[in-house]
């Protein structure tokens, strides 16, 4: 039987598409479906685990919160799995600003702290908004804005996971104020003020 | 043959989902493929036929624009075919102001005029925009902020497609206005100044 | 917060997956997905804009028709999008013959003159006919037989979206009689008569 | 432990939509993802066991072939799964002619005799056609144009798998000839002539 | 304006098929891609919230350990949305035993204690085990064998987040002993011996 | 005409990655998608065509039974294509131990003699065996622990298919006893004896 094992194992080994798994060879061409695979000899246990998580991000910034990703670029093991897990950390008053994942929804798992957030539906506006304490989960669905905030009093740390292994993120403030879209294209698409794009766009280092 | 021929329309005409096509009904619960298919005995071609992008929307309004959907829910014949369409009328200036659509990306075709259009990237939140006139063509990928303006001095009017039957639509200024989140959520979660979102609250009909 | 943005931009920008978009690299292997992605930082907006689709395509021919496509071929921006685009010209008597889209249904939006088009279901063979006039729109599903027709008399013009980046198209006649299936073969599968294959094969450049 | 096993088996019993399998529920309505499922309480082996594939189809008739399909309408258990599987039969001189499935790929296994089969590609209408002989396998690309033959001395026996539970199934004549698309329709669409159109129609019972 | 907005929200408030989300009617009939949804009108934030997972399991039984599912049956929220979580206890010397997800890859975050966690690939049949502590993250692909030790001091607790919303478990033992599959069958297929077949299906309440 | 062909024959030819087909470069860096395309031009009918399974496999082995896959390593014409295929060949008492397949539905035709198959669901454990006869068809839900074993008198032969190009094959106790997973930790995330797990790693080549 000794043979036949290795028979199996012979059939399936000489190849870098596996059936199991495809760590991604993040220095190549990516591709709609995600990164090239490392062929399996050349694979470790260490692939497959991530650990950046355990220590809280730098919040002394001035939306005093931190991401700390692991979507594929950061933990290539995840990579054609369909998922991929990040930590929050939000000082007192912290604030994930209002963004989207074009590409997945998220579960939010609250570990320390109390975090309010919310997400709005496209389907008349609908606001839904909770509180959350340790323990608890919230579901923001796909491509929907949300937000996340820390209006306790001691730190906040979420884990937050994603239907796949890059959901992208684009924080609302920063796709209109942190780059060169012109002030009058930015005003007229969005109606606010003059004064107030130039406000933003001076904080978050757009031009225009 | 003709019997072979009645032999094989008989496996496949007694039930109401076909390899072919899924005419929604509408009116029962949807779930996360879409609808459930009306019987195809009773489709008709009417069903795959939409007539309601032949006639300009209405412009007068204050964004100046009009969207005419044959999303899934006018056009029930598109369910479960990975596509739909609808038509944009902009008056001179007028503008679909910044949006996402969560569940699909759209191609632009300009039939008339000249609009000015543009998405930003998540990515370092880089700003794709161009002026595009008659006959040209743009593709705004899935789930990313993205905006059109009638910049020309005649109306302007596009054809748009979407890779889903049911693309959703979430126009930023109203998720954030107008609707009951609460300002001191939205000005946190967005760094808009106070008297910005109230500006916008009243125009767009928000509360809180 | 400046710092916040760059960071963010970091993170993402140094790998050609991303979950924003993926401009195709025509020149790589392809996949099952579609093309390799081109570097996000090689990408323009030219890249995300198709301006062949404003100028007729040439219809003197002898189906009296062109289509001119802007599939994943020669528009790289909707590579992994779901979605592409093709404009039909049809002069008088034009014909876009009997074909299939192997990987797409089709929506055709009439632009321009009268187009008479029908697809016929697998399911006991139904015919779904209608003559389209100028905004009218018409979704063809995926894989089934369907055909355009000009029966006016101005030359008819229509914008068709597909469910793919990579639809394929397949037209009978070509498929028939365009190449050296040899015509015993032919016509043991299709029960046509040798003298209508030889005709058509002579028409359309066959041997066998 | 049995404590356990119990809780375990409660949660994930009570519900009509499981994880494991989806057996279909036919009389209701399907939608895009196939049919309702059964309760895991009302089924049995015998949803996941088909036992219509031993017996040969009856060829006598003017193919001289049989399709026995066993596809989700046929055998419920293979709903939701991604898969199903017919018999063909052709007698000496049998053809299952050109047709496609306009929603899955197919791949046949040659249980007895020899099968002459060629598929035609869109890329340039390049034909496949290989002569098969007892335990050769070919496979079929989803959508394209495709016949099967017995030009052996013997009953050819095949075992068909499809990509899908419901791949559906266009063969060309038919969609042609056996229903009351118009020949004048018809003919512009195919460029065959009314003669033969006529006689075809006249075999298949179509009308118009 | 106002009116605009309105009317948005009038086009696509009407059906319970949402772009945006599919909150699960758990009572009905469910389908291969996930549950009908609910009507949105019937929707209220707490729908995304799931409250159960921030108490300890009970973990006073033979495995020393407990799992708290959020999957769609528990958290209804999640339906259609491509994932789910749970939460994992371990006492001392607690053990979730060999598994697999017959329809989901897994993420582990180790929030508490220390977790000695492993899978096995099909590829080679190679091991890939690892010691985890706080902060840790650990990818177990779709379908494969894979267990988790807390083979430390204190107790540890871990969320566990999934790419469906219904990843299915299925414990090999409880597959194995726990059911009325023949001792002869299993000794037959597993090579197990008939002494701990029956040992362990005494244990597990397993019959035959 | 002959010059329209000719252009439709361009437009697609000059790129590997085709709405029609990819056979896979095995020999470069798979993806999560399957393997990348050759180019069409390097194409032809035999990499469509796999004659390997008209030959009993070789079954003097102590499980007196033989697998011979047809999957995307062996068979590259299926990569992309959602499908493929085997050949079991079973002596009397032969038996295809305990296994799953992680990415793949399975079906399986009982092409010569009499099989016992039987799957194992996750919901309750519930057990589903049959003993199959010639023409017999069965299917096994994807991911689900399932065996086939010949309680007849002469050779059993079965063909089948699964849903996957790429299926994968997890033999239970190949998994558990052919590696070097420690024995201390086998025990304690299985609940074997000692002794048990001593004999049968012995027997398959296992250490630790």
């Amino acid at each position: 039987m000794l043979l036949l094992v290795c028979l199996f194992a012979l059939l399936f080994s000489s190849s870098s598409h596996a059936a199991d798994f495809c760590v991604a060879k993040l220095k190549g061409a990516g591709n709609p479906a995600g990164y090239a695979c490392r062929m399996p000899s050349k694979v470790t246990v260490d692939d497959f685990v991530f650990t950046g998580l355990g220590v809280a991000g730098n919040t002394t910034n001035i939306i005093s919160a931190a991401v700390t990703p692991a979507f594929v670029q950061q933990f290539p093991g995840v990579n054609g799995l369909g998922l991929s897990i990040a930590r929050l950390d939000l000082a007192p008053a912290g604030v994930i600003p209002m963004h989207t994942h074009p590409g997945a929804s998220e579960v939010l798992f609250v570990v320390q702290g109390k975090i309010t957030a919310g997400f709005i539906s496209s389907l008349a506006n609908t606001v839904y908004v909770k509180t959350l304490k340790k323990g608890d989960v919230m579901v923001f669905p796909r491509g929907l804005l949300h937000f996340q905030l820390n209006d306790g009093e001691i730190n906040a740390v979420a884990v937050v996971s994603f239907s796949d292994p890059d959901p992208g993120l684009q924080i609302t403030d920063f796709a209109f104020f942190a780059n060169n879209l012109s002030s009058e294209l930015l005003e007229k698409s969005t109606f606010l003020d003059d004064a107030q794009v130039k406000k933003l766009k001076k904080v978050l280092g757009g031009t225009g």
